[in-house]
């Protein structure tokens, strides 16, 4: 029997949230809150699918605004079963992991426990009684060797700001946590090559390469804890994917520490080498599961100083594809951001966020697009835009558009694509998914998804157009067996029907394990599963993820 | 005891080459010349160091011209031992093969098999029996399979157009050739994503994508011949890497089928997919040893209006890295290329060459850069252009510096640049290296080899900057063992020494497989081998190339 436990969180908004703020909103959402005070109040929840609810309001305590974050936590532990085979901790592990650490890298803290042992979401929560802080590579390797020896499972740990219950323990997983190995080691100013250790928090990396004229390849909310090396092992995307591509491209090489304790030196600072099979790519979106990353080499863009941002209204989504294939040519070098959501997003948006209004009033439209462009000179690319707008509109592929004027008119439209979840939250429960779908295909699924809901839902579709990424949302008064039903497994049958992808950027951590089937061919998981067993023949690395523990179990 | 032949033959203009001429030219040299007619004069030569000449000269034949292409054949086989593990072909294996494939799919003449057991460089010759012609997937499913269980040795073959030894036979395996599957299956003309065969000629997806508006993110001398499946085999690199990235970027997804005939169907036409280990990576650059690709969906880049070039004079290297920076920040979303030669390099064209002048003749000097943008408008890229040449001259960081005018003076510029190696090959004997090093360093090898050599040798130094890729050349009367033991193993050891790449672009194949360990680790290439082993246990795919033989009959 499963067991689901609502929690309630106090969260401190992050700088980079404030950014977005504009005044007269009272409510707030981002992923960039930063946990202020553990303070939790815990009620059984009767359903499954309660755990795809989350709503978000605002509080004021000592005189600070601090948003209250309410969230359904699963006890998936009840639901797994522990590995027998691996050991449990005793004292003698305690002692020989101090003496290869020192008793500051050795941590058993119940405090500190309770937040490593908690992903972000609060959805998961292990019960590891130990916690482990290398500061150096041959730290995390004679770590692993020793593990490895006794069958001691672990889990590797970053910023775990994770979505899908991968950085944190199921049960008693000594948490090995990179964040002390937080260097940079060298930087090329003519190649834009940046080396640095797996703690490195993205957010610091963002503002050395300010100072350097150069910018990340990837920009995450979670920027502001999460960490390089948890970043490449879940190959986060983020902002910037549609200009500089997935980390697959970014990432010039690693070091990586093999469950046996092996170091494997992959950290190259170049672009090309054909020499051998290119194993990096391994390490790169593998979750921790095959090794643990601690070197990254990754080539960084140089920083541009012209940023613009047009709002758009398309009739039909035919014409929304249309328009991305125009702009992928007409402003091709300087496109930095491809965003659509359709009528009922910005509806949801206006009606439950406040300060907002439609930027095209005049009508009301089908669809909206969002274009962003990044070049190295303001009167080029404005004269660009202005040049591409005027040519939608008169062939009709637009048939409104506004381009921002400044900076509030720019952080206000950002707002509306932004705000759309949290507007979603105020409006009832929601049904969310992270799916990867051909363009072509994409809205399909939005309105077969409207045609078998009918009345019972508000069916809500937005997201990346320009990477085929659909955040679909199902937004209903309440949660019920029988709506959930009409959902699951339905999307996920036709995302694998249609050669989608069930998770596009999340990584399939412990939530999605077992669904990993709706992505990948049986033969492509079964030699998943054989290189897994050929890194790490005891399976100590982040157990219960990734795969599906019965396929590992398997001969 | 090793054996060297020479062989001369005589090769036809291809039209991609005729572009680049200019009346007057003599002598001619070019990666995309197309055999004529096969017409071979053996010689036995006395030396291993023979093997790395290679000239080319003029010749008129019924009132057409050709080039002659001298170059010495190393006959390898004669140093590899044949692995006695491996079958030898039989009569009831023809049989099986064409109840599967047909009369048609099953090649013995031996006219075709001379050209199937010979690479393109005439270096490496096999002594193949049998060429299998496969048209789907289930076919090459079905010979692997087939070739499993008999321990029959096989090579994967495309168009047959690699540089180190990777795509012909070493012995009598039996040569898998998919030239035959060469439909594309598909095309979005929203997200740019082209699905098709792996035998699909470069060229002809080039052509293909010309009509839709769309560029290949790759282009290779050798596009007239190659094969995408084999570009994606051996992570081709080419001309538009610096603008495009590698291969491991831009391929979305394969098909591809493992020795013991699995196919794995990973042909995903997503730009997200975070679901499970990314294998794809693990066929892109593995040279055909860990399975056949079969099918490739790639992103492809929209066509974009404007190209420009500048040919530019840089004092010293260091100024050439300042270039290569401010390049990428005031050019940075039009840069197409950036390519630099040193003044030895620019000599060398200008004496062997004809019909080339120096672009800027007004004062000598040491460094040259060309730059290309290319973009979407044209009166913006050249504003830029001439705004940052402008800049870079008031700076001091270029002395001199010209931009091209017309396609006359643009082809000149180019031609100076693509015909280096021409006028080295007229100028003696040449040893060429093909190397990654990181761009800050990469000079500092050429001085080095300058001070080693003395007057013995001409050191030539030119290449890719922007993606660190050196063309490393040295240019002697003759071929003698006294210079040749003071370049190798010196440039291999020098380039290990700086974590640098001993293949840049074109793989390790037969010729460099033992020299593996000069650019990637011990554990790493160990790994290799294991993977190598899970994926094919009885080392029927490729065999003798990518890793040392004595590596994979270790344990």
């Amino acid at each position: 029997m499963e067991k689901w436990r609502l929690t309630y969180r106090l969260l401190k908004h992050s700088s980079n949230f404030d950014r977005r703020l504009t005044s007269g909103h009272r409510y707030l959402f981002g992923r960039t809150f930063i946990p202020f005070k553990e303070n939790f109040r815990t009620l059984e929840c009767p359903s499954r699918s309660y755990v795809n609810g989350a709503s978000v309001s605002f509080a004021i305590v000592n005189g600070n605004s601090y948003a209250v974050q309410h969230r359904y936590l699963a006890s998936v532990a009840s639901t797994t079963q522990r590995n027998p085979d691996f050991s449990k901790i005793t004292s003698d592990d305690i002692s020989y992991f101090k003496k290869i650490l020192g008793e500051r890298g050795v941590v058993q803290d119940e405090e500190k426990l309770a937040d490593a042992n908690t992903d972000w979401m609060r959805k998961h929560k292990g019960s590891s009684k130990l916690m482990l802080q290398p500061r150096i590579t041959e730290e995390v390797s004679q770590i692993l060797k020793y593990c490895n020896s006794r069958c001691l499972a672990v889990v590797p740990q970053g910023g775990n700001t994770g979505l899908v219950g991968g950085s944190v323990p199921v049960f008693d997983e000594v948490i090995i946590n990179v964040g002390s190995m937080n260097n940079i080691l060298s930087f090329d100013k003519v190649s834009g090559i940046l080396v640095c250790e797996a703690g490195c928090i993205l957010e610091n990396l963002i503002s050395f390469l300010d100072n350097q004229g150069f910018i990340m390849p990837l920009d995450l909310g979670a920027k502001g804890s999460c960490q390089i090396g948890g970043n490449v092992s879940t190959n986060a995307g983020g902002l910037r994917l549609i200009r500089y591509g997935s980390l697959h491209g970014s990432v010039l090489g690693l070091e990586a520490v093999l469950a046996n304790g092996t170091v494997l030196d992959m950290l190259g600072t170049l672009r090309k080498d054909n020499t051998g099979y290119d194993l990096k790519h391994l390490f790169i979106g593998s979750e921790g599961s095959l090794g643990i990353v601690t070197k990254v080499s990754i080539l960084t863009p140089p920083m541009l100083s012209s940023v613009n941002l047009a709002f758009l209204a398309c009739e039909d989504y035919a014409s929304c594809q249309k328009l991305l294939l125009e702009a992928k040519r007409k402003l091709g070098e300087i496109l930095s951001a491809f965003e659509f959501l359709d009528a009922n997003a910005l509806n949801v948006v206006l009606k439950h966020l406040d300060g907002l209004r439609d930027p095209l009033p005049s009508s009301v439209h089908n669809f909206y697009v969002l274009i962003e462009t990044t070049g190295s000179m303001e009167s080029h690319d404005k004269e660009k835009l202005e040049a591409f707008l005027l040519q939608s509109m008169n062939s009709g592929i637009i048939t409104d558009g506004v381009l921002a004027q400044d900076i509030n008119q720019t952080s206000s439209f950002w707002r509306i694509r932004e705000g759309i979840p949290e507007a979603l939250m105020k409006a009832g429960a929601v049904y969310k998914y992270d799916l990867s779908v051909p363009p072509e295909k994409m809205y399909e699924l939005v309105e077969e998804m409207r045609a078998r809901l009918g009345s019972a839902a508000n069916v809500v579709a937005y997201g990346h157009l320009g990477d085929g990424n659909l955040h679909l949302n199902i937004s209903a008064p309440q949660y019920t067996d029988g709506l959930s039903s009409k959902i699951e497994p339905f999307v996920y049958e036709w995302t694998s029907k249609h050669r989608g992808s069930i998770s596009a950027e999340h990584g399939l951590g412990l939530m999605k394990a077992d669904k990993i089937h709706y992505s990948k061919s049986p033969e492509t998981v079964l030699l998943m599963a054989a290189i897994k067993k050929l890194l790490d023949p005891n399976r100590i690395l982040n157990p219960y993820k990734v795969l599906p523990p019965s396929i590992l179990s398997q001969s």
